[in-house]
């Protein structure tokens, strides 16, 4: 993938980390809690991700927010 | 795909025509100002697409609005 300037999908990723840190999970307790991999979620982190809409709903389930609050300031 | 009731892919579709529309935009413009296909378009209005966020990010430039918007009361 090249590379670009905090794009889309690292300030996304950036976004899940800071959440579910607040939330107390770990990446592998809530990549349980999302009913996914753990490499996906690190995935995800890293912004290597171009997660589509039915995970992006998963993660803002898992988190307790709605997705426009998953997306606040991206 | 499995029919669910009003799921995630329909309700953003929903919100993408009702935006689109009152953008002013046909879907054959609109997919131009996104750089989308036209059937693409009509595909994610009519839930049938998974959008990816980088997707996401282009319709919600075209709209002018931001993700936040966009994921409003999804």
């Amino acid at each position: 993938m090249v590379k670009r300037a905090a794009d889309i999908l690292e300030r996304f990723g950036e976004r899940v980390r800071v959440l579910r840190k607040e939330s107390g999970y770990s990446q592998e307790s809530f990549a349980a809690a999302c009913g996914l991999d753990r490499t996906y979620i690190g995935g995800i982190e890293r912004g290597e991700r171009n997660v589509a809409l039915r995970n992006i709903e998963t993660i803002a389930r898992a988190l307790g927010i709605t997705l426009a609050e998953l997306m606040d300031d991206l």
